[in-house]
Order: structure tokens, then sequence, then C-alpha cells
């Protein structure tokens, strides 16, 4: 049985506790959150609980086997290298860290003590992802050529960080675990309506070294919620739009063809169109595999599928895009 | 009564002749089309308007007061030019012209010899866009935030310009016409999967000096056809679905406000959501009111609304597009 | 402080618990759930509130001021009249009964012993339902003339009742809040595919005495899931669409005007189509206006808004919708 | 080459001219209208075909093989019979006549005479109601349950015939040729808001000999346009919208089974979901089906698939839908 203690306590906090506890070979003992004020309603709901204001107490309380962060950003970095100079094994809610450097740091240190470092991209987990994933993986839509995502919504403003490392985390790690291309570079522009610099509306192409390419489109500030994705490859393309209750991925047998016209030295191109079909997906709650990969991770020394790597690249990217916006939308080699 | 004639007859010469035909002060007189193969369904549809197979023949018509030019985009400038040392008004499909250069000049022959010169940027014309053009000038938006268009589809790849060339003249002319702001700078990438170089793919952002932002996404190679631009300001924003046959614009009475938490240093964001509005549009034909407008402007001198400084304004964005596309994204200023 | 027991705890009970205890004039001190098995669960999430499993142990307790009865339908009768006749104000699901008798008795009782009797047509405190009445009752649909309602999905076939007494209660409620008019005659279609005799889709008409007309169209055995109503009037009208996160309610500025041509001896008809209006409406939870408006009416003795008179006038429609099936579609005065 | 005389030039008469003359084996060589103001847009725009302006003229052309009637319904069987008469094949607008017995004289004067007698029920030879019958043929939605369908607008009220003889002719003959079970009995009721008597607003059930049913939702006064069709069998279910532009059937791998369980006495059901899926339909136009099928019918002698009794049975669906709205939803046994 792997012991989990948890830091950190908002939003996110209970979903976590109800996906660890209910797993076979994991239960949570232990919740930190400093935040005092908040600790009377975690002990109604969680009676058998140890409930700490400090977080080192926490780390080094050594019945924990594991440790579950889900604090602002900017405090990953040091929970995590307490945690796992402690020997504990550490999942970090997403973006991973504010920076590439403490990312790669925080990897050398799993590795030289062999513990399991795991990032919470929960989409890789859902049903939607994985089925995607699988035709990717069988080719079925051919050689890709874009991704073209768009996440916008109205509210929920982030006081530290810019729209990109908000809402753009869910889908550069679900097009890093699509794609096996290696992003290039990246472009992104964007601007901020409150005066504290902070991009609300922001803009971002990866580009690759072959023709593959990737865009985002992400704002606080659109009046209609959208959350879709366009997959074009050459044999099909298929549209994944995440609002749908079950109906969310759309797969189109389209295409096109371009032919040579030598006589008037141009490229001819036809486009057929064909069935669509969307397929049944599994409807089980992406966190509950999170959790169990995690657990599973730990028990079997293994690499979970959102490991640490996975989440480096997606920092890479992030630091990349915020370089590119305060350089005026300049490309930014990864 | 002016009479007119119509250089270049494809997909548009129907809805061009119909058009202006059914003007009260308007009349086709002459078409001119050098793919003479074409000639016998001219001549049994339109059997009282003279083909011609020499565009020159048609421009140098005495009877002709104005010309219309529907021709591939690389020939707009030498046919113009043409037409209005010869003395007539000249009506071009969009854009313009291939270049920054070629349009200026003509606006300057058109000046000097007092002639119209007008750009059929049709959507101007629609009764989506004017009703957009009314909501802004009443203020009912507030101060602009953004404008942020899609426009992809599968199909119709252009054989000599890129899909920002092809799709995006029409977002921008309407971007333009409702935005007082002017354009500061353009960022745009793409990729082409046709090894001809002509990009399929391309998203451009343009940037302005106030916090205002504009985006545009265009492509030849999706499997769903979209249409729509969200317009956002501090009071309301908008969205424009081109698809819907008569819901085109959606009005949403939300916002945001944000206030300064200084104890805190942070800016706090608070939105609200409301009402939504679908406004009854006018069903008039938009080419039909291009033809008004130019026939109208011949005859009280006056300037036609989408008139040659509009889409000279185009063209500047277009030419910034492609230099910053193979530039990798730099940022140009227009 | 008025007491509360509740009778029945299935699915929607944790709703009812939520709900009154979170009313300021109201708690629940009791439930009585027969199924001694669901005990355990009960008490490890209400630890303050005492658990029956005899239903009439909890209607004699007393302490207690109100009884809600969610249990199935065969048995509200009965359990209304013990409790009314142990002096408890009654809070019943809907429908009220299993026939216009039973409720017409329960009417009586509580009548003669100045309790309150109160069905829970949930519904009428949503958002939605309020703004349309709000609308009809300000005349802004002119005079009605139908309400065209569906209600379809797929799955939960209930053993006991048809398609109309399971899903009709809703629309029926609605129909008779918002419209003035009573029903006059019924009639109603529908086949079982159980070979238990036990429509899975029905229909049914409501005539008038006048040219409105009420329709419901209600399955279990559609692919999709449908929940909406057109109510028509002869200068707007509307459709709600429950499925609809936030914008439910449409109201179109539409309508027809119809004139005598004497001369061909016709009618002659022009429509109109105009501006599209979206409200927004209040998102307070229904129950939670069903638990306010019940405790409301016990404190200040006056007739909550889903009164018994509107229960039993539901009853009465589905009773006679029963025997309109029966009948082959016959007309049923009601 | 079949020689055809049109009767009828209205709204449809443009559709029917140009689907016959672009048939290999078929041309219009005359028109007959009485509405004399008529002839000369039609003698414009069809300047080799005769026009008329007495019927009978047209109909004893001895040039004239077959005539295709496009007039009010109640004018159906005077003409159609002098035709077939004159030894005329017989093309009918739908419905086919205005009663069972003016439909079933038609058949045996056509019979006696050996010619076609064929009536336009355009939406059989559309691809998605071809695909459905292929679908239904096949056996994969398994044995047929129910056929639901709404077909609603606002405008074009009829001024001599209801809405369900306005509308329902295209659904009572789709439902027709998708299925082998004759209908038993038909229930309707409807209202009028135009003081005509004449129903703008009707529902209607039609009863078979066994457990399934076909329900109508007919409307000309509703503020959204809604045409489509819901089909259920105990393997698959589908949906036809036909307002989609290309995407007018999703087929869903959606079912239930039940068991009895009989201890309790009780019918359990439970449902499953899959995969859906939109096929590609042929986007041939249905006229041109139309007319090639007659045109085939009369040269090959055969009969075709939109024959004179798939017209009578919707005749007498109709038939039995009228008496059933005046006797207040009585079934009417067919």
């Amino acid at each position: 049985m792997i012991k989990i203690g948890i830091i950190g306590f908002g939003y996110w906090g209970p979903n976590l506790v109800r996906n660890f506890s209910s797993q076979k070979e994991g239960n949570v003992i232990a919740i930190a959150e400093t935040r005092k004020e908040r600790h009377p309603s975690i002990s109604v709901n969680y009676s058998n609980t140890i409930i700490y204001s400090n977080t080192s107490e926490l780390i080094n309380n050594v019945d924990i086997d594991a440790v579950v962060i889900a604090t602002p950003v900017f405090s990953h970095y040091s929970l995590a290298k307490e945690a796992l100079l402690a020997g504990k094994h550490v999942l970090l809610e997403k973006p991973m860290t504010s920076s590439v450097d403490e990312s790669k740091e925080l990897i050398d240190i799993a590795k030289s003590k062999n513990l399991v470092l795991m990032v919470d991209h929960t989409f890789l987990y859902t049903g939607a992802v994985q089925k995607m994933k699988k035709l990717i993986d069988q080719k079925q839509l051919g050689k890709l050529q874009y991704f073209d995502s768009t996440r916008i919504n109205l509210g929920l403003f982030q006081p530290d960080v810019n729209v990109l490392w908000d809402l753009a985390p869910h889908d550069i790690s679900i097009l890093n675990y699509l794609v096996k291309n290696k992003p290039f570079s990246v472009n992104a522009t964007g601007v901020s309506h409150t005066n504290n610099g902070i991009e609300n509306v922001a803009y971002m192409t990866i580009n690759y070294e072959d023709d593959f390419i990737a865009h985002f489109n992400c704002s606080w500030t659109s009046p209609v919620k959208v959350r879709s994705t366009l997959i074009g490859g050459d044999d099909k393309m298929l549209v994944y739009n995440d609002l749908e209750p079950s109906e969310k991925i759309r797969i189109y047998d389209t295409g096109y063809n371009h032919t040579s016209d030598e006589e008037k030295n141009r490229i001819m191109v036809d486009y057929r169109t064909g069935d669509v079909f969307i397929p049944k997906l599994s409807s089980q709650e992406a966190l509950f595999g999170v959790a169990f990969d995690f657990i599973d991770s730990i028990i079997n020394s293994k690499e979970p599928l959102a490991n640490a790597e996975l989440g480096l690249e997606v920092v890479k990217v992030l630091e990349a895009s915020q370089k590119s916006i305060k350089n005026r939308g300049k490309e930014i080699i990864i």
C-alpha cells in the first residue's frame, strides 16, 4: 500500500483525495495546507487524515511514500526538490515548474535517487486522447500535417502566469504525446488588457524541422467557451471537441492529393470527402488513471505515461513562448 | 446610365453581370474573356453584350464608362492601369494588386484623373458587417480589445497565391472597416504541404500601437468549414458566424472588470455574463450593394465605401505577412 | 425552525437533504428508509440525523413538523394520508399520486387540517420556467397558440409506470403553470417494446376549448437526448432547450398575419422574422427554491407555487392519457 | 427519345425542365400554363418549347409521350385521367390526388392501358433515403420499432390543404418505402389558427398490427425549421436530419436489452451506447433520379420506384388523418 501526502488543498484537492483513495494500492494519509482557515473543512470531510500547516512536516513524515504537489506553479520546484531529497516519489500538478532549468534539476535528482517523478497532465489519461493516440499510432491519419488547438473562455484570469502558461499545457502535452516529432521553435504573440503585463489573449505557433505545424489560440476573454483541436493527416483528419459530452472525436475520411501539372508548371490539388466516424470513448475518470499510473510506476519501478521528460518538454515550449512574446513574436529555438 | 465592361468571366462573372444589370443607373454592355472557348456559353446567356477576346479592345471602347476587372491577381495592376489611363472608372476584384507599390501607383493615377477606383471587398456590403459597423460606431462594445478570425475549409487550393492572400482579404477588409486603429506590424507563420512553397495553412497576428490585437487562422486543409470571427470590447463581445443562414451575429452582454488588490500587489478580475442578442440582418445581396456604390460614386463623384485606400491597406498587411512568413515569423512593421 | 423528516432515500435523497439543510428556517432531523442495507451509508454521511426503517415511526415523531415523501408513486397516497392525519405538512415527489381520486382525497384532508400539501414539480422553480412565466404574464408572446414538448432519451425504463407517467409530469406542470387555460381533453398513443405492456414510446395531445393545443413526445428509446419545448404566441414564439448549459431560452420576434382575400375566398398569410433574444437566467438551484417555498408556506400559512391543485391537474392529464392509450387514442374528456 | 409535356409551371417548373432536359432519353417539348401572364417569361427561357394556355391542347399533342402534372392537388385527378385516356404516361406531383377513390381510379386506367403512372415523391431518390433503405434492407438496425418525424417551419401556409397534406407526404412516402409493414390505422389531432378551419399545426400517429409505431409532427408556425426523423431498431437507431448540408444521417450503435426478473415479476432493461457513424451520401440531385426513373420505366415497361401504389398508400394515410382530426382524434382504420 503506497501512502500518499497531498500538499496544497484547493479546487483540485477533493478530486485528488477521491481518486487516490479509490486505488487498490494507494491511500491518502496526510494533507498539508498552509492556509489554516481551511483546516476545519478538511478535517470534517477527511477525518482519518493528518492535516499539516507546515509542508516540511508532511514531507518528513516517514510513513509517507509519495507526495502530490498541488500548489501554485512558482512553488513546485522547491517543494518537489525537498520531497525528492527526502526520498519521496513526486507527482506535480501541471505545468511542472516555472523554468526549464528547474525541471531539469528535478529530473536529475529523481534519477539519481531512483524515484518516480511525474506531472499531472490529466488529459493524457482521457478516453479521447487515448483513442487519438491509438489512431495515430496505427497510422490511420497517414502522415501528420498540423495540430490546431483553440482553448478560449471567459473568466479565470490567473494573477501570476499568462494565458499560455495557464491553458496551453493541456494542449502541448497532448501534442507531444500524440506526435513523435520534436518541436523545433516557437513564435508567440499576445496582449494584456489588465495593465499588469500578463497576457490574457495569446497565440503560439510551434514549428518543426519538417512541414508539420502546431498552433494554439488561448484566451481568458472570449464570450464563448471553445476547447477544440483539429489534427490533419494526409489520409484522414480529426476534430477533437472536448466540450461534447460523449461525441468528443470525429474522424473524417477526408483528404486531398496533389499532382504536378508540368505543362503549366503548377501543383494541382484534388480533394475528397467521405464518411465521418465518431468512436465510443472510455468514460473512466482521467484522474483515476493518473493516480493508478503514479502508484503503479512506484510499485513496478516503471516510467509513467505522463513522465517528467514529457513535463519538461511542455515547460520548454512555454518558456520559449514567453521569450517570443517579449521579443515581439521572434522565433525562439527550443 | 453608366455603361460597364467586365474583364474576366469566370466563377464570379454571372454574379457581376446580374447585379450590375439590375442597377437602375448601370448596364453591362461588354465582356472581355481571353479564353475563347468560353465565348459561346457567354453569348448564349448574354445575347445583347459585346464579347471581346482582347482586353485592350474593351478598355478602348469609347462607349464604356467603367471597367470591372475580375481576373487573377497578378494581372490586376496592368489592366487597371491601362483602364485608368484610358479614362475609365475601375472596380478591381480583391485583393487589389500583388504589391503595395502597384496599389499606390493606381491610386495616384486615379486621383490625378479624377476617376473612381474601388476594390470589390464584398463582405463590407453584407447585412452582418453593416450591423457590426453600426454597433461598434455606437460604442456598444466599448473599447475594442481583439479581433480573432478563423476561415478554414477543405479544398480550393490556389496555384499562385498562398492561403492568406486567398482567404484573409475578406477578414482584413472587415477588420480595417470596423476598427479605426491602423495596423502597426504583422507576424505570420505557415507551412506548405504541396512542395510548391505555397502555404496552405497559415496564421497571422496584426499588432497595434495600443493593446488591440487581431489574429487570423486560415487553412485550405481543414475537414470542417469554419468562418467565424470573435470581436471583444470591454463592454460587450460578439461572435460573427458567416455560416449561419440567418443568425450570423450574436452579441454577448458579457465582460470583466479588473481592480488592483494593493495589499497582494495583484490585479483582480471579475467577469459577468448576461443576455445574448441576435439581431435580424438585412438580406440584400452584398454584390448588389457593391454595384450600387460603384455606380453611385461615379455619378456623384464620391468615395465608395470599399475605396482604393482600404484596398491598399489590405495589400499592405498581406505583403507584410508574406515577408514575415519568409522570415520565420519575424515582426514586419507596416 | 421547521423540522423535516424525509421518507425514502434513493437517488434524489442527498439533494433533498442538502437543499433543506441549507434553508435558514429548516432542518432535516430524520430519514426513513425501509431498505436497511442503505442505513450504514446514510449514517456515515448524516451523523446527526435519526434513521428509521419504519416509516410510521418517522411520521409519528412528535418533533417533526413536515414530511417529504420521495418513494415510488404507488406509495405516495398512503404515506401522505398517514402523515397528514398525524398533523404533518407534506411535500410529495412528482407525480402526486397514481390516481385523481387519491389526489383529491389528500387535498381534502390537508384543507380540513389546515396543512401545507405540495408537490415537488421542481422545474417550476428553475430560472428558465420563471423567465417564461414572466414573459407570458407580460403578454410578450401575445395570445398563446401551442405548446410542443419533446423529452426523449435512451435508458431509464421504469418498471411500473409508462413513459408518460415518468417524463411528462415535468412538461405538464410547466404547461399548466404557464398557461391559464384549463385542459379540456386528451388523446394519447404509444407502444411497448418490452412485452410488459408498459409504453416506452408515447405521444399525447391536450386539447383546449379554444384553438390552443399542447403536444408531448416522450420516449425512453431515442438514440439522442432531447428536452425541448416550443411555445408559440401570435406576437412572438420561444424555444426552451433544457440541455443548453446557459442559453436555455430563445425568444423569436417572429410571427404571421392572416387576412381574408375575399375575391378568392381565401385566407392569406404573411409571416415576418425578426431578432432573437436569449435572456440571462437565474442560476439558483431549483430544488433550493422548492425547499424554500415549502418552508415559507408552512411558516406563513400560504399556498406554495407548486401546490396540490397544480399537482392534481397533472395527475388528471396523466390518468386521461392512460385511458386514451388503452382506448386506441380516443379523446378522453378531463 | 421520350417527349415530355409539363402542365403547370410554378415554383417547381424550372427544376422539372432542367432535370428532364438533361436526360439522355428525354426532352421537354411543351409546357401548359393557364396563367397567361407567365408565358413571356417562360418563352424567354425555353425558346424551343411550345407553350399552351389550354391543358387539353398539350394532352392531345400527338408528339407527346408523357405528361408531368405540377398543378394544385385538386386538379391532379382530372388532368391525369384525361392524359391517361389520351394514352400518355403520367408523372404526378405529390400528393397523388385529393382522395383514395381518385387515386384508385387512375391506377385502374393506367393498368388497363399499360401506361406508367408515377408520383413525384422526390425524397425517395435522395442519397439519404437510398442509404437508409440499404441499411434497413440489410437488417443493420434489427427489427424496426418506431419512426418519429418532425417537419416544422415558419411560413408557406397553403390555402386549400392542411399542414399534414402539405408536409407529411414527404415523410409518409419515406416511411412506406423504408418499412415493409402496412399502416393499420391513424390517429390525428390539430388546430387552425387562421379561422378557416385549415390546420396549421397537426400531429399524427400511424399504428401497425405489431408494436411498430410512426409519428408525425407538422407545423407551419414554428420559429425554427426542423426536418428530422428518428428511426429505431432493436439493434441500432438512426437520426436523419435533412437540414444538415452533408451529414444528414447519423447511425447510432445503440440499443437496449430486456430480461425478465421473475422474482420481482418485472422486466429489467439495460441499454448500451456505442460508436456513431455518418456515411457519405450520393449528392446526385434527387429530381434527376425521378426523371430518369420515369423515362426508364416508360422505355423498359417497368414499375418506377415511386409508383402509383406507393402514391395511393400515402393518400390513404392522409385521408384517414383528415377523418381522424375531424372526429377528434378517433382511430381510423386504413
